[in-house]
């Protein structure tokens, strides 16, 4: 790889259900020089999330959705180049939506810069970043537990389902996550300290919830739909709330999924469903990054990145991803 | 008939599917002496409402359920025959959940006294009852509307339905009712006031959504579930609200329904689905009692009772009412 030739990931067509590596195409184009009151970054980790399943997708959307053609969204760790602003210099470590690309000229005034006494870089849009505040706020400002509250998540291992997890043992929840295998169960139970966790693969999550949530769900952080919250729904305990963060399951459907209407079961038991984004919390996010940079340096967050090395893997990592293939953080390391 | 002997409605057998005569019994019994505390009491008026179909079903529920050989659920207006309290005296009119049947002793704490300046005798289980205060709290406690919202409320002419769009056109919103026929659709908007209404059987709900709440619904006060509820979540504002009061048009499906899985539908508008029940809000139904008759004495609320007569013709009367067969506030008149 040379550096005078910048590479980007472009969405080629439109999936289809699944995405497949027919669905990107890799784009090079030259780097210009940046002008007054820009900056030329380099990427160093590109941030892969399930929700760019749905910027791939047409039709009504939170977002700017992508055309054919266009550069992947993401977020990536990068450093400064080359600064025509006074806000930054060659060097300094940064944080910017720039998608999924090598290089990129921005405006200083989007990128945000990356304190490196709060933990390692990649962190920045892991833990410390979107996932993390996305954890942080849909448990404790949506959800709101109490004390003594039982909390399941859903992708229980995943960047989101881990801290969403951890936090709520340290709000004095009992916690039961759900994941995919027996390796992510017996991670976030032994590793992560979760009071149990559910293989929705080889078990019934209803019928091991009646066992295990006898009192029922109070709190539901919900990052997959599908099946798993059908089960949920099931044993949900009175004035119970569900926080809708992601529905996984859902976004590779290339007809709209079909479920049982299960509304009714909502006012039996008095719950609340609220949908919401991490960016609806801007505001708060300083602070929420403060306290968790604290409490992983306590020890009472642990947090477990899958870096996977190579911008050209992006795609198949991506494709993983919406498969549940990724143990902890889904990371490309781009660059040094 | 003679007022020798009671007679009661039971549930003969558990309904799969809709509900047939076959499922109700008339059961006849003499009619005891009250005992000191107690009170004989006489239905004038029995409230048949659709929340009874749910007390037919097996399977969790917020209330007992019937088991086959148990008089139906319900309440009713009913005289003082005999008092053996000095809480009441004969003659006086009084509300009491006895079920479907013509008399009964019950403890003097358990039954409600009528205010009589408040309304008609009848309204105390209609706009001034249980119905009246479910749209009063569902509206202004759970949804929270805002001047300027746009409400859209289903089984918009029913008994819930017809106070919660008046009400909301007092609080300054945009009022949309769903109703199943042109009759119904006409006289929310003539003669209650509505902005608009959407006959579901002959028009596309979300279609006409579209047109007619162009920048989206932020409050929906649902009473029926199923494809009308599909199409109000395709056309939810940001951060809207939606209220489950009842889900109707799931009440006599033998297996668990499908439909779309639309959660992440609420990811995208920040939306708040909530489930509730009129009793959660007892503590203040005599505030909205006072307030709700305070409107309709002002021409404010209006109400339209639609009262079979004969005590006997309760269950075909409860069948239709699971069909939208009723035009108001269904009653049975048993006797003057």
């Amino acid at each position: 790889m040379t550096n005078e030739t910048n590479r980007a990931w472009t969405m080629a067509s439109r999936p289809v259900g699944e995405p497949t590596p027919k669905n990107f195409a890799l784009k090079e184009s030259d780097i210009p020089e940046p002008k007054h009151g820009e900056v030329l970054i380099k990427t160093l980790y590109l941030s892969l999330d399930p929700y760019m399943r749905g910027r791939m997708r047409s039709g009504p959307s939170y977002a700017t959705v992508l055309e054919p053609g266009d550069v992947m969204t993401g977020e990536v760790v990068a450093r400064v180049q080359k600064s025509e602003s006074p806000l930054y210099k060659a060097g300094d470590i940064i944080r910017s939506s720039i998608g999924w690309q090598e290089y990129a000229i921005v405006s200083a005034h989007t990128v945000k810069r990356i304190d490196p006494d709060l933990g390692p870089i990649s962190t920045a849009v892991g833990i410390l970043g979107m996932p993390g505040m996305t954890a942080y706020f849909g448990l404790l400002a949506v959800l709101k537990p109490r004390a003594g509250d039982t909390l399941v998540v859903s992708a229980a291992s995943g960047a989101v389902g881990a801290v969403v997890g951890q936090i709520g043992k340290i709000n004095g929840c009992k916690v039961i996550g759900v994941a995919g295998t027996d390796e992510k169960c017996s991670y976030v139970v032994n590793e992560l300290g979760f009071d149990s966790a559910i293989n929705y693969k080889t078990e019934n999550v209803s019928q091991k919830l009646v066992q295990i949530a006898p009192n029922g769900v109070d709190c539901y952080f919900d990052n997959v739909g599908g099946p798993v919250s059908d089960a949920v729904f099931e044993n949900l305990a009175l004035k119970s709330r569900v926080a809708i963060c992601g529905q996984i399951s859902q976004y590779n459907a290339a007809e709209p999924p079909q479920g049982p209407r299960n509304m009714a079961a909502l006012i039996r038991t008095r719950t609340t469903v609220e949908g919401f984004l991490v960016y609806d919390f801007e505001l708060q996010h300083e602070v929420a990054r403060g306290r968790i940079a604290e409490w992983i340096k306590q020890g009472r967050l642990k947090y477990m990145e899958d870096v996977v090395d190579g911008f050209e893997n992006a795609p198949e990592a991506f494709i993983g991803l919406l498969n549940g293939k990724n143990f902890g953080k889904l990371l490309i390391k781009v660059a040094e």
